[in-house]
C-alpha cells in the first residue's frame, strides 16, 4: 500500500481537522517541512521558529494588514508529533467563513490541501504507525459502540500488530534457515529441523485460524447484524420492532398488512449493533402496494444475517411453523430464530408444543414479556465462536486483514503438505515466503523483497 | 447583565468545543479551579499539575483500567487563558462515541456541563472581555461574509468598546463636576463650564447618532437584505433570480404563472448578503393555487427591505409601470427599484422612455445583460448612509447596543434642553448620569452605582 501513495513528503499539507459547521473552535492542521515557516508568515504573535515543541502560542492570523482571527497555535516539532513531521494546529473561532479564509491564506503561502487520511498516511510512511494501526484510526473514529471502540482502540495501539509480529517472527527464523539451505543447495545440507517446523507451523496456523474466525465477530462488531423480522401478516412484527427499539418506530394496527415499506432501525445490545428490519407480512395479496412489500420482504430475508421468524402462537401449529420457515428458502449461513408471539392470548394447549423446543422463544411483544430473553438469544446467536469479548483476545475487523490471513492460511497449508510429502526445499521456502508476505501485508511492514533483505542481513554469513 | 448570571465561578465546567460529528479531532474543554486536578485524575501521561501553562501533553485518557483514547492535552494556567481560569483542552479522536464517554468521565470526576456561552461569560466576569466584545464572539462565529466577519472581529477586539470609552470619558469629567456642584449646592458655585459642556454634548451626540445610523447598515451586514422580486406574470422574475444566483434555482417556462411558491435564496454581493425572493406574478387569476401565490407575493412585498419591480419592456408603458408600483402600496422605508427586462426583445421606441429615468434599470436577464449593473444598484441602495465600509469606522450590529445608543441620545437631548433653558444642576446631573449609564450598559462596565463610585474616587476631595 505504501508503494502506490502518490505523495511527496516534501509538501506541507493542510486541512480542517475538526468537523465542519459552527462551533466554538475549529482546528486547521499543517504538517510537513514548511509547517512552521508558513505559519510564521501569517501569524503575528511570537516567532514560532524560535519556540520549542509542545507549546501553545496566542496571536492573530493576518492576511497582509487584515486580521483574520485571534487564534492559538499548537506547535509540534518532528519527530515528536502525530505525523513525525513538524505539525502546527491553528485553533480558530469555529466559523466556516473563517476556516475557508484561513485555508485559502495558507494555500497562498505554499501549503497544499491534504488528501483524505494523508496525515495518518504520513504517520505510517514515517513509521509512527503500521498499516493495521493506521487502518484502526479510521475505525476508531467511526466506532459507535463500546465494543467497536475497544476493538479499534486496541488495534490502533498495536495489539493486533504485536500478535502478527509474534507469528511472523516465529516463521522468519525457519524461513531464513530454508533460504540458507538453498544457498548451499549442491551440498544437500538441512539446517532447518523439519519436525520442529511442522509443530511450529501447526501452532501458527491455529493462531491464524483463530484470528480468521474472529473476523466473523469482528465484522459484526464493526458493521452490525442485519436482523430481518419476518412472518405472516398480523403476527405482531411491528409491535416487536417497537419493543426492541423501545420506541414507536413502526405504525401498528390490527389491520393485517399495515406495514408495506421496510422499516429499519438500529439498536445496540451489549455493544453489538443490531439493524432490525420490519417487513410486510408474508401472504398472497391482491393489493398491489402490499404485494410489492411482500416481494421486498422475500428479497431482504435472503440478505439477512439473522431472521427472526415471528408467528402467532394462537393461530400457528408446529407443522405450519416448520413449513413456513422451510418456505423462506434461506441461504446457508443465515441463522433463523422462531419466535412465538401473543403468549398472553394463546391457550396453554396452543403454547405447549413450542415450549420445549430449542430455537423457539415465546413472548408477548405488546406486553413487553420475553423481550429481554429475545435480546439475550440474539446476542448468543452472534457470539457463535465463543470468543472472549471482554478484551483479552484480538478480533479482526478488517476485510483486507481477513483476506491476508486466508492467504497466509493457504500458504501454510501448502508448506505443511510439502513437508509431509517430502517436497523440495525450494518450494517450501517459496510457500513460507508467501505466508510471511501475506502476514506482512497486514501491517505493511514487509514486501517479499524486504523479506529477503531482512533474512540475509539477520543471518549475515559473509557471502 | 453580569448581575443576573446564575453562575458559580467555583465550578469547573466542561463542554465539547468543536462542532459535533465525525472528524479527525474533537476538543473537549474544561475551565475552572479544578480543571487541571480533574484531568490529572483521568489522564495517564504526565502529571499536569506539575507542568507549566501553554504546553501540550500526549497521553491516554483512562476510565479506571480501561483506555478511552489517546489524546493530546493543552494546558493553560489562569489568568493566561481565554476565561482567565485554568483551562484544559483535551484533543480526542473525532468520534461522537468517544466524546460522549469523555464528557461522562469528566462529569463523574466533578466537572459540570457548561451552559451555552459560559466560557465567554466567564471571560467577561473575569474582565477578559467587556460585554460588547463578548457579544461579538458569537457574531464572529456566525459571520458568513467578509463584511460581517470584519465588523464582528473589530468589535471583539475592542474597537467599538474603545470608541464608547472615549465618548464616556469625555462626559464623565463634566458629570463629576456637576455632582461636585451638587455637593456644594448651598454655595451656588459652578465648577462646570456650561458653554464648554454644550459644545461637548453636541459632539458626543453627533457621534452617538453616527453609530445609530450605522446600525441600519450593521443590521444589513449581520442579517442580510430581503429583496423581493415582484412584477406581472412572465416578466422574467425567475429568470432574473437564476441570473442573480448564477444557478438554475427556479423553474423557468414561457407559461405565465409558472412560479407559485415563494422561492428564496441568498447570494453575497461584495460582502453583503441579499436574500432574494422570487414570487408569483401579480395578476388576477382563477387558478386557486396561483391565487394563493399572488396573495403571498403581496404579503411578502410588505415585509421586504427592498423590492425589485420587474417589468417587460416590450409590453409596459411608463404610465402602466407607475400605476403598478403605486398599486404595490409599499410601506414607507421599503425601497423599490424598477427593472425593465427583455431589453433584447424591446424596440428602441419601447425602451427609450425608460432610458433616462433614475431608479429604472434596463436589462436582459436571459442573456445575462445588465446583471452586474443591477448588482451595483442593489449595493448602492444598501449603502444609504455612505458609511465607510472598508474598515475605518465602527458599525453597530447589535440591537441591544442600538437601543442603548437611542437611550443615550434621548438623555443627551434632555441635558441639552436643560442647559438651554437654564435647568437646575440636579436635573442636568441626573440626565447626564442616565446618558452615561446607557453607554455603559453596552460594554457592561458600569451601572449607575459604579458611575458614582468612579466619579468620587477620581475626584476625591477628602469629603
Amino acid at each position: 500500500m505504501a508503494a502506490d501513495l502518490p505523495l511527496s513528503l516534501s509538501d506541507t499539507i493542510v486541512a480542517l481537522s475538526t468537523p465542519p459547521g459552527a462551533g466554538a473552535i475549529a482546528l486547521v492542521r499543517l504538517s510537513g517541512p514548511q509547517a512552521i515557516t508558513i505559519t510564521d508568515e501569517v501569524f503575528a504573535g511570537k516567532r514560532l521558529a524560535e519556540q520549542p515543541g509542545h507549546t501553545l502560542h496566542y496571536g492573530t492570523l493576518r492576511d497582509g494588514a487584515q486580521i483574520l482571527d485571534e487564534v492559538v497555535v499548537s506547535l509540534y516539532r518532528g519527530p515528536n508529533s502525530y505525523t513525525r513531521e513538524d505539525v502546527v494546529e491553528i485553533s480558530t473561532h469555529g466559523s466556516d467563513y473563517i476556516v475557508r479564509q484561513v485555508l485559502a491564506l495558507l494555500l497562498r503561502h505554499g501549503a497544499r490541501l491534504a488528501e483524505a487520511g494523508e496525515f495518518t498516511k504520513r504517520a505510517f510512511l514515517h513509521g509512527a504507525l503500521d498499516l493495521a494501526q493506521a487502518e484502526a484510526v479510521a475505525d476508531l473514529i467511526a466506532a459507535d459502540s463500546a465494543l467497536s471502540h475497544q476493538v479499534a482502540l486496541r488495534q490502533m495501539r498495536g495489539g493486533f500488530s504485536r500478535e502478527l509480529r509474534e507469528l511472523r517472527s516465529q516463521l522468519v527464523h525457519f524461513a531464513a534457515l530454508l533460504e540458507l539451505e538453498l544457498d548451499f543447495g549442491e551440498e544437500d545440507v538441512e539446517f532447518a529441523d523439519r519436525t520442529g517446523l511442522v509443530v511450529l507451523l501447526q501452532e501458527v496456523q491455529a493462531l491464524v485460524r483463530r484470528l480468521l474466525r474472529s473476523f466473523e465477530l469482528g465484522n459484526v462488531i464493526k458493521n452490525g447484524v442485519t436482523t430481518v423480522i419476518a412472518g405472516r401478516p398480523n403476527a405482531g412484527k411491528s409491535t416487536l420492532l417497537n419493543a426492541l427499539l423501545n420506541e414507536d418506530r413502526a405504525i401498528v394496527s390490527e389491520v393485517a398488512g399495515t406495514t408495506r415499506d421496510l422499516i429499519e432501525d438500529e439498536v445496540s445490545i451489549e455493544g453489538i449493533r443490531f439493524r432490525f428490519v420490519d417487513t410486510a407480512g408474508l401472504r398472497d395479496t391482491t393489493d398491489v402496494v402490499e404485494a410489492l412489500g411482500v416481494e421486498r420482504t422475500r428479497q431482504r430475508v435472503q440478505q439477512a444475517a439473522l431472521v427472526v421468524y415471528l408467528f402467532d402462537l394462537s393461530t400457528t401449529s408446529p407443522a405450519e411453523l416448520h413449513a413456513e420457515i422451510e418456505a423462506l428458502n434461506l441461504p446457508a449461513g443465515v441463522g433463523v430464530l422462531a419466535v412465538g408471539n401473543k403468549l398472553d392470548l394463546a391457550s396453554e394447549a396452543q403454547a405447549a408444543p413450542f415450549h420445549s423446543r430449542p430455537d423457539t422463544l415465546l413472548l408477548a411483544a405488546g406486553q413487553g414479556i420475553g423481550i429481554e430473553e429475545l435480546r439475550a438469544a440474539l446476542l448468543a446467536r452472534v457470539r457463535l465462536n465463543g470468543l472472549d469479548q471482554t478484551g483479552a483476545s484480538t478480533i479482526v475487523t478488517n476485510l483486507r486483514h481477513a483476506r491476508s490471513l486466508e492467504q497466509a492460511d493457504r500458504h501454510l497449508d501448502a508448506v505443511l503438505v510439502g513437508l509431509s510429502t517430502g517436497g523440495g526445499t525450494e518450494l517450501l521456502a517459496a510457500d513460507l515466503r508467501h505466508a510471511l508476505g501475506a502476514l506482512g501485508q497486514i501491517t505493511g511492514e514487509i514486501s517479499s523483497d524486504d523479506l529477503l533483505t531482512s533474512i540475509f542481513t539477520q543471518f549475515c554469513i559473509g557471502k
